[in-house]
């Protein structure tokens, strides 16, 4: 059947010699272990009822998804593992990924997104085949990457499965193992029998020849990667129901252990808060007094416009995409602005994402889900009215966000940027500010005149209130998302006209550079 | 740029001659209309504000959606009319979709896949270039169906914007028209400016060539899909000022005229009711009395599971997909038989989907758009537990939709069956059944024994007490949504193990057929 394959058959590698702290990692799951019929037979039905028990609570509480990764060598018998997995527990509960080949609306975003996309419900189980560990041990394998390289990719993945489990997953990753005698044993077989002859190509003996190469890199991934919310649990393959009834029973407990208490918050390091400098920040800093005549704002505006459509049709935009994030005071012209933007802008190629609260769908995943949902395919634009920054903004300042939990956003805002950099996508960050009393000003002027009264809400009154607080989370956002690759641009928009042509050309500049 | 193109560029066709009625559709905007510069400029205001107010309201009060379709000849301003329209208006409220070549993802999927997925929530506007009239204007043009073939495709068509419009949705179709002489003019004009050379290739003048042909499908097309609540209203491109403002004024009293009034309903042949013969119906002829041996049962399911597993690795199963539809009495046991159907399957190729509530977004769409989300891509199967069939059961009986609603979604249920089954979807549908008796006995085993007590809830007691309404529903559907391409398999679930055995037989032997 052409369908993806399981791109995660992999040998695991390691020169076993005499470094006993190489072995550790797969040592214990060359030992043979096998479990009697009799055995298994007698223990299914009390693990398989528990473990539809503990199933029904996950999906009953609603206040986690399960994140399980099954990865390992090849012939360990992984298929049969998740489908026997599926068949003990109940089906409807469980999503099953299979990661083969990206398809063209995943390669033409960055390569985190179709695990984002595929990230189960709170409630539910996701188990993934062909995992995020793949690209990062096939490529060292083969050379592609160093050990630089590939510790490079380890650090990317500890944050990322961090971030999994601040955000209520329990991630899980099973590697099931095979010694090198026996993976030699189970290829024959396979190749004896008419049914499963096909499951034994060429690629998998080249990948034999290379065992003890993927070992070694395996080892080294799996011992770095092995932290307390994400633990690695190896089992050993070769007899189908030992290995069946070990990951059975490690999930049931793993389970149940996260149903009974609460999670093992992942450690972070809370960053030192930076010395306050209440009469100067970065903000009271900013030049409010610019003003750009009207006449001379239409002439500069059409010019930035015109520059703007270009770049948007330049041939090389083919194959990259642009995301746009506009933050700001209320009343800055965060709208109108964005406006201008748009106008420059062929209508088919960018969509305005508004966020506001989110759906049913979106609470029940990790926060920056629905961020990722809408990131542009490659040619379009994506324009952020407000974004992921409300997190480190309104939602911290309001206190709908723990401490810990805005503390930690500012390193998974910046991977998700990263993210998004690596894969071509231009990213371009808009503060706008305007001073307290142009605020007042506009504020009542839109409570007065007539089609901006849709505007005014009893929250920017409220918000008003809160300016300071909102003052020292804008400068602690700036100082710490403001990155080389993402750096934040403060606008004057205290004269709209001025703000407006400044974020034009502040896009068509980091856009020409882009390309 | 390499981005899929506009592919609804059409010259529109027709032998104008001396057939008044041919020429009522487009002759109207062959007159050379204009508006002066003076005019424009002075009513663009309160024209804009009108149009953002709408919107507001729209967005406010969220009853229902707004679907616009841009269409018409080539070089009549499409584009440019669509990029005012997201200038003049907020375009955070609207979401332009421009449907060109169909990516891989979308050609795995029925034809009109693209489209659901693009449908716009409540409260918003959708803009749609390249829409669902352009294949079969082109097909027809190209000669690659014939007239009959036409009427069909416009029949679906009538069907679906029904559909929509009494999913809530407002549909308004534009068709910018220029007369051949006009489309001469404008291409010279095009060709003869550096900027816009590229906008006429040689397809252009290919089609152009095709004008008379274009015009008449065209004509025809519009003519018999303009209806009340989904018109044409065609508008004469040439003059930009005129096009513009006439679009957009028409635009705005059609949002007015839908926030002020109840839609006109689109005309619903409620067919009449069929006789009533209470002590004999196609559940009461059901015969429950086959009993399978254990034994036998486990020799079976065994055989007709490796079976179904062969099949789902079958050469051609690369390019079809598969979806199961399970409903039945409540305990008639469908979660025992899916989990023995999804045992015979690799899990990652298929996803079980439980229909409980919608989700909010699922809410802010028309009613089969949460069904339409699932749909397998090629290669894979999906299992509906419980479907858009609880429209015409649980929401029919216990009155969640109004008669009207589930009246109509017969129609609209074969329909969506029959754009799977043009695809090449296999879709098999089970009602498993089981007498009052046998309910009565279950539902009380599962409220006593261990692990079955997650399934029981109230809804399964006062479900119960509607057994002859539901009896009604069901044979109501049977005889209204059993097609020869997706007939209803009513099976006997009193004996569990037959049950299971013979819907695993149905699917081999429906899969098998197909293939």
């Amino acid at each position: 059947m052409k369908r993806g394959g399981d791109r995660d058959n992999m040998a695991p590698a390691g020169a076993i010699g005499s470094r006993t702290r190489r072995r550790a990692v797969f040592a214990s799951a060359e030992l043979g272990r096998e479990l009697d019929k009799a055995t298994f037979k007698a223990k299914q039905p009390e693990l398989r009822e528990a473990l539809l028990e503990a199933q029904f609570e996950l999906a009953e509480r609603r206040d986690f998804s399960v994140v399980v990764l099954i990865s390992g060598v090849d012939a360990a018998g992984k298929g049969e593992t998740v489908n026997t997995l599926n068949f003990w527990m109940d089906p409807r509960l469980i999503e099953t990924n299979a990661m083969g080949e990206p398809t063209q609306e995943e390669r033409e975003r960055p390569r985190m997104w179709r695990f984002w996309r595929a990230l189960p419900p709170r409630g539910k189980i996701g188990i993934f085949f062909g995992i995020w560990y793949t690209v990062p041990i096939v490529d060292r394998v083969y050379g592609k990457s160093d050990d630089a390289g590939l510790q490079a990719a380890i650090d990317e993945i500890l944050r990322f499965e961090a971030m999994l489990a601040s955000e209520s997953t329990l991630v899980l990753k099973y590697w099931l193992h095979l010694s090198k005698d026996r993976q030699r044993e189970r290829f024959k077989a396979l190749e004896r029998d008419a049914h499963t002859r096909w499951r034994v190509a060429d690629d998998e003996w080249e990948r034999f020849q290379l065992y003890d190469t993927f070992r070694a890199v395996s080892e080294i991934t799996l011992r770095r990667t092995s932290v307390p919310h994400a633990p690695w649990i190896v089992v050993e393959g070769s007899d189908a129901r030992y290995r069946l009834t070990t990951t059975a029973r490690s999930l049931l407990e793993s389970l149940w252990a996260r149903l009974e208490n609460a999670p093992p918050s992942p450690a972070e390091a809370v960053p030192p808060k930076l010395p306050e400098l209440k009469d100067r920040n970065v903000l009271r800093a900013l030049d409010l007094t610019g003003i750009l005549p009207r006449k001379k704002y239409h002439r500069e505006l059409g010019a930035l416009q015109s520059r703007l459509n270009l770049l948007s049709r330049h041939k090389k935009m083919a194959e990259r995409s642009v995301v746009l994030v506009f933050e700001g005071v209320d009343a800055a012209g965060k709208g109108g602005t964005i406006r201008r933007v748009a106008g420059a802008l062929d209508a088919r190629f960018y969509r305005i994402i508004q966020i506001a609260a989110p759906s049913d769908e979106e609470r029940a995943h990790p926060y920056l889900w629905r961020f990722w949902r809408h990131l542009p395919r490659a040619g379009h634009f994506t324009i952020f009215d407000r974004s992921w920054y409300g997190r480190v903004l309104v939602e911290r300042v309001e206190g709908f966000a723990a401490e810990a939990d805005w503390t930690r956003a500012y390193g998974e805002i910046n991977d998700f940027e990263f993210e998004m950099n690596r894969h071509g996508i231009v990213v371009v960050k808009f503060w706008l500010h305007i001073s307290r009393e142009e605020q007042y000003r506009r504020l009542k002027e839109r409570q007065e005149t007539g089609h901006k009264r849709y505007k005014l809400t009893e929250e920017d009154w409220r918000n008003r209130m809160r300016w300071d607080a909102y003052e020292e989370a804008v400068c602690d956002m700036v100082a710490r998302t403001g990155t080389s690759i993402a750096p934040w641009h403060l606008v004057s928009s205290e004269d709209k006209y001025a703000g407006r042509v400044e974020v034009l050309k502040t896009i068509c500049e980091t856009i020409d550079a882009a390309l």
